[in-house]
């Protein structure tokens, strides 16, 4: 059997899960282009594959037809927005994911970047080198009250991460009612979070747009506001005012309206911005290629993927 | 009774313990000098004292004898290194201290640290903010091996606060063995905790050097040291030598050999300083001014410190 990879950097440094595939006998196949595939690509590469490692490269009813020995798609992440999941149930194709890794590591970014932000690390930093000993006093997650926008995976595993700092957890989620286990969080809706929080942190789903001028308007006065879920989730313009006009504390974003992104947002020393790295870790890709792999022999029904 | 406050910001911004103080009937002096009073200040200041709620002015068995009438010391803070606590005792003076607002505000300005540096958060920030969109990957703490020295109130905290990211956790402290609770983590000598961890951070007591040339030569290349307890516990040029050499990572230090620190260290982006501020939060600070209060009002025999 004959598998390909288009996510390019699978491998790269640790090539086990590579090996671990064709320790099984498969063909492996990499992406030759050192990027995301286009449409036509995509058809190209995947014609003859029985399996399919993938990244973001559109994987459409038109694409996954021209695969006519394609029994299965193991994603290398934690979205399957590229996959027409119909089509690939149609056509018999098994789809997979990895979204423990992700989850782990975008929490984790999250919280450091939340504690950097409320110590004011940077500040200290910077007046230090400029030979100015300044003894700030900051606030501090203890005590604090955090606004989850969204309590899926991600928004737990944050919430987890919070507990022993004794952080106050607000959770609005409009999937969830009171009845369902917070983790120690209060349901609240968006507007009382709003109006409560110290720190919005979204980890919302969808594209809409939850945090507008209304919104900015219901925020406590110095709140940090952070984003490691999706740009718009928010609307650029009113976020631009709400920063030009100091009303926020602090605001983290990894993920932009537009990638990469640069916009007026940075020129402003309140926006701390990183360039969609929240799953960038070492152990992450690890974790997530190794997964990858062992999710794609499964779905082939090949004897080693379960234990591999 | 009359009782003096020689913490210089105590009751800046909020005033709640001066007032529980004189609700109390008790007249209540301020310093005047808005810093560390000296010897001879002290002296002067605690002479028609009842009470004191204590900075870090030297309160030696003379300046002591001074004040005939003082019966209670309250330190706002976690140590007592500036009371003679023989003396103190001898002439039946009650001794506290705040103990828990700042190990709950050092461990999380260490988590703080530790998590900016391992998920390289100024690196990206600075980039982007040069229009450059680099994704690269950083390390986490999840499967990394962190080694506390030193394991009192402050290493537990930190230990307790990084469990839910999944770090592994060695501990180095002389005063333990392997049978007491170590919250998961595991009892090593120095060398081999400096030889095995990714991060490395001092929490010990004492001024007694632990990290010299030949410790700098056991950890790890690349390898992070943050430093929240004293800077007395690394050297300085061993620790300089390092950092020319880019053998760490990265550092955090929080305090200095000489404060202000305005040593060469500075001039490596390596280095990351903040100024002796890991408990300067409003919570601990709050926290550890309403417990002074009611710590000394009990050590007058004052009814009313109790539920104060």
């Amino acid at each position: 059997m004959k598998v390909g990879v288009t996510t390019s950097s699978f491998g790269d440094p640790d090539a086990t899960p590579i090996q671990f595939l064709r320790d099984l006998g498969l063909e492996v196949v990499l992406n030759p282009y050192g990027r995301r595939l286009t449409r036509d690509e995509a058809i190209e590469f995947i014609q003859d594959l029985d399996g399919l490692i993938a990244g973001l490269e559109p994987l459409d009813r038109g694409v996954l037809s021209a695969a006519e020995r394609l029994r299965a798609i193991a994603r290398v992440g934690i979205g399957m927005d590229n996959v027409d999941h119909a089509a690939a149930e149609g056509l018999g194709i098994h789809g997979s994911s990895t979204p423990d890794p992700p989850t782990i590591a975008v929490a984790e970014m999250t919280v450091a970047s939340m504690l950097s932000r409320v110590r004011c690390l940077d500040g200290h930093a910077r007046r230090m080198r400029n030979g100015q000993w300044e003894k700030r006093v900051t606030s501090s997650l203890f005590g604090a009250v955090v606004h989850l926008v969204g309590f899926g995976r991600i928004g737990r595993k944050v919430a987890e991460l919070l507990h022993p700092f004794g952080a106050h957890i607000l959770v609005t989620d409009p999937f969830l009612d009171t009845s369902d286990e917070l983790g120690g969080g209060s349901l609240v809706s968006l507007e009382e979070g709003l109006a409560k929080a110290d720190v919005v942190s979204l980890h919302a789903a969808g594209d809409q747009v939850i945090l507008g001028a209304r919104e900015f308007g219901l925020m406590k006065e110095g709140a940090l506001l952070l984003n490691s879920a999706r740009g718009g989730l928010v609307d650029e313009q009113a976020l631009l005012l709400a920063v030009e006009e100091g009303r926020l504390g602090g605001v983290w974003f990894d993920t932009f309206w537009k990638e990469p992104y640069e916009g007026p947002l940075l020129t402003h020393d309140a926006f701390f911005p990183t360039p969609h790295v929240s799953t960038y870790t070492a152990p992450c890709r690890s974790m997530m290629e190794a997964q990858a792999a062992r999710n794609l022999v499964r779905d082939l029904g090949i004897s080693g993927g379960q234990n591999g």
